[in-house]
């Protein structure tokens, strides 16, 4: 495995891959795994598929400072590097790509990368800037990496519609492949942030998944419940739990996210359905959702 | 010469092209212009540029609707298909990408790449969002073709600051290269729009070339005038042509864009220095501009 910390030695190897590769007259698909690092079993589920699916996997690990606020965790975001490099190797990761800040942004970049519509409600909403940072960064990163395939993972279910929908505008020559959340066994979302959850915080924290599963589970169960119903049901399960306080629980299409109306039927709703939600306990603020698809639809974006 | 109006087509095309050097081991080399047609000697000095140093040559034709603000011409912006596609030819052009505003924008672009700075003077501060519009296309005409060589012309050089500093911050694997001005035998620099001109404008537009011309060969005979002095005499000249109707006359580094101070004296002035300008003559609004290098310099944007 291959580590890489500057953009030109990542696209030198890169080009010597894809070189020799066309000398066996082969033309080889690269899958890109975009990621801030402190690697989980969701980051594992990801380099698994591109591994199956592609002939060069690159992973890159970056704390894109652009994509936080002035008063969000940049700076205690988590790191571990070795950790980080061991859960590669092991993944058969091909490349790792580390740049620093400085590398990635010699200057402050003049140029943005910016999603109307999609990036102005859920997470958006209460995390002003943050999506233009990320599609600045991933777009920066398909640049760099030119892959066929680049993975993200449906936890951050508004980013994968959001770079989705960036990449169908654009033209990006990268397929957007979203993957299913993945859980502990209590059902907590994996997320680089529950490492700063207390105890009794990641305790409360159960409720996310357990009403979200809940509710999926009623919806393919067949009962009729209503997108109002199903909100009004989510926020009070989570208000029962006193150290959850609510940022927002959002019921909308997907990946358009435009919301569904309180009075439909969420088993009848057209096309797929997103229930997200963004929750904080303590300082500390952790998303989650479910698509609810209908019977053989295929995840999207 | 080939003929494409899908995105499709030309990028199954271009695989194709690649696919079949890549077996005689060979790594070609794609040069792309992107006008927006209407093609005068200016353009067909892009072709032959890109035909020297690449092995693919592909010229693109749109006329592109989101960088022409609502009381602009882009209704009436001249077209002649048959007349470009005559000039490809003649200039060995490979391929010709010809797409349709619905085949570039299925739906309206929810995505924007966006230069700060470098766009909010000049020609972005009479034409507001322009610039956006630009860059998105050229973003999207570069994840189309992937070239390995992008060439604009350095009439428009704001236009041409500004893409590179995009294609710098984004980490686009082109090589932008800006391309001298090509002007008429009386110094009136080509442009498709010099085609609105009535005689009389026609005439009165010399002043433009003449006065810039005549600063550049005074500054590079020695001659110790400052950016203030140039400008005023630039001002001077063309407000005696009755005719015209001065938007701005700047003088600015390159391709930085940020102003020249009055009292520099330009033959020392540090890098090289823009002198730009933007007229009026009836309702067809004219730019042009020279660039003041030190002897043995580069241009390099």
């Amino acid at each position: 495995m291959k580590v890489f910390r500057e953009i030109k030695e990542l696209k030198d190897y890169l080009k010597t891959e894809r070189v020799k590769a066309a000398k066996e007259r082969k033309f080889p698909k690269t899958g890109l795994v975009p990621t801030m690092g402190f690697l989980h079993e969701g980051h594992a589920s990801l380099l698994r598929r591109a591994r199956q699916n592609n002939d060069i996997v690159v992973l890159s690990i970056f704390v894109n400072p652009i994509q936080f606020g002035p008063n969000e965790d940049y700076d205690r975001y988590p790191r571990d590097e070795e950790k980080d490099l061991a859960l590669a190797e092991r993944e058969g990761v091909d490349a790792v790509f580390l740049p620093s800040v400085e590398e990635m942004y010699p200057r402050p970049t003049a140029t943005k990368i910016r999603v109307e519509g999609l990036t102005d409600r859920l997470c958006g909403a209460s995390r002003p800037g943050h999506f233009d940072g990320v599609t600045t960064v991933v777009g920066k990163l398909l640049h760099i990496v030119q892959p066929t395939n680049a993975y993200f993972g449906q936890k951050d279910a508004q980013q994968a519609a959001v770079i989705a929908q960036m990449a169908q505008d654009l033209n990006f020559d990268a397929e957007i492949t979203p993957c299913p959340i993945v859980r502990e066994s209590d059902g907590v979302a994996l997320s680089s942030r529950n490492v700063y959850l207390s105890e009794e915080h990641r305790v409360a924290a159960r409720v996310l998944s357990r009403s979200l599963l809940k509710l999926e589970s009623e919806v393919q169960a067949g009962e009729g419940i209503t997108a109002g119903e199903a909100r009004n049901a989510l926020t009070e399960a989570i208000q029962a739990e006193p150290l959850a306080v609510i940022d927002y629980v959002e019921i909308v299409h997907f990946p358009g996210l435009d919301s569904v109306e309180e009075s439909t039927v969420l088993r009848d709703a057209e096309g797929s359905v997103l229930v997200a939600l963004a929750v904080k306990f303590g300082t500390t603020r952790l998303i989650d959702n479910v698509i609810l698809m209908k019977k053989g639809e295929v995840l999207h974006v």
